[in-house]
């Protein structure tokens, strides 16, 4: 794990690693924030899970968290939303399969099998990464995202509810096996038998028996992939009800998908995470 | 002046406008946070200017200033560093000269002077655009902006002391005719008689005798600008000195010339100006 870029922000430092991925078989970059707390102590982590087209950069340049997360005292931790490199399978006519949309599953199917495995690398590699090598508490974090990230971090909560104290997302992929960008790249990552694309549906898993503390979600109404049916918050919001999973989920009037929108409640997530992460 | 986009952020929508700038000679595109106070009432307004290479999306984007414009009810208005289009002479192998960078001066020479009027734009053009067409009080208005914009920012204030409520700056060119960039630029936008550039340089403008109530800048120990010797902020600071023009110059240990430092402080921005405005 190397140092490539270090920046002060708000009286901590936003710096760039990279490092080889043995789980992803690539060098993989990401970024960390680390509030000004952590240079006197081991601070709790936030892990953000970007959506489509991001890299670690665009949450940390556009969503504005890191003046929340300095004031308490949480670090932050921006993945990359694929594996990437010149011999990273991609498709380059699309946004929504391939280097930048891994979806944050362990992909099962040629080519994508040996570098996409997104899932093992935010939830077992990365974590040891940075809790090794950097003023970061064992064990202490919670987890958000946007879109496909939003999506990434409720089925990293769901499968995993012991290792995470909170999860909350932006817009996020609700229901992907309902939806376009689900159907259109889950069969391409896991193969045919639709059986197993249920492991990475945050809809499907509380269906299924997962459950977590609570959930935090916000939604704009004016966003237009909620108007298209990607996203589905009201499948999740069922389920939930059917099971009795607890579900904050808020209806923003007139936002729409953009990191305008992220910015506008992002300091309400930073504190809600802050809560569980800081008890 | 046609709005092209509109985006709800932290309660109150960031809007696109273009209009046919009678200054400028061409098409210009601009952008407003109106802050939610706007619904009800007309607000204040801050005037805030980008850097080199900027338009008006950068600093709405990276910045981070909507949230603290609500929360005080101050408009923000982003206008564009310079003339656009294909009719507007550029030198599109220089980023300091041409398109992206105006100078926030009225320029004299050829082929610049047609277009190149940022000063009569910012300071007489935009504001009657927006306050006869938006909710923003009319003469209620203060003043900041970045690097090459906060040069724009100390020119205007300090060249009409009566038409700004306040002015401060993040990393201002605050003394061109003494640095690289200004000395670059400022010949061809003027021609070869530095005399008639001192009427755009903040050092030489208080050292002739031009006040304003109290100048706030935040600059950076670690900008490498200010390494290389665009900046001079201790040019200001000792003409300041010698006039006994009030100034706070922030020497903010570590930070570098981004806009991870402008949102590490733009709060305090904010907050300052909004005291001066709300008042």
């Amino acid at each position: 794990m190397k140092q490539i870029e270090s920046i002060k922000e708000s009286g901590g430092y936003l710096n760039r690693y990279e490092h080889d991925s043995t789980t992803c078989h690539c060098k993989m970059s990401f970024s960390v924030y680390l509030p000004p707390q952590a240079e006197t102590k081991k601070v709790p982590a936030l892990y953000w899970l970007s959506g489509l087209t991001c890299t670690d950069d665009n949450a940390r340049t556009k969503a504005g968290m890191q003046r929340y997360a300095a004031e308490h005292g949480v670090a932050v931790i921006f993945p990359d939303t694929s594996p990437r490199g010149e011999d990273v399978p991609d498709e380059i006519d699309r946004y929504d399969l391939g280097q930048g949309a891994g979806f944050y599953l362990n992909a099962t199917q040629s080519p994508w099998k040996k570098h996409y495995r997104m899932y093992d690398y935010v939830t077992r590699e990365l974590p040891q990464l940075v809790e090794s090598g950097l003023p970061i508490l064992t064990g202490v974090k919670s987890i958000s995202g946007h879109s496909m990230g939003g999506h990434g971090a409720l089925i990293c909560a769901l499968k995993n509810p012991r290792s995470y104290r909170s999860v909350s997302a932006f817009s996020p992929i609700c229901n992907p096996l309902e939806c376009g960008w689900g159907k259109g790249c889950f069969g391409a990552y896991l193969g045919g038998d639709s059986q197993t694309w249920k492991a990475y549906d945050a809809t499907l898993l509380i269906k299924e028996g997962a459950k977590f503390s609570d959930i935090l979600i916000d939604q704009g109404t004016d966003d237009e992939f909620y108007d298209e049916g990607q996203l589905l918050p009201e499948s999740l919001q069922a389920v939930c009800n059917a099971v009795s999973q607890p579900l904050t989920l808020r209806m923003q009037e007139g936002y729409d998908h953009s990191y305008h929108f992220i910015a506008s409640f992002i300091g309400e997530h930073i504190a809600y995470h802050a809560a569980a992460l800081n008890t």
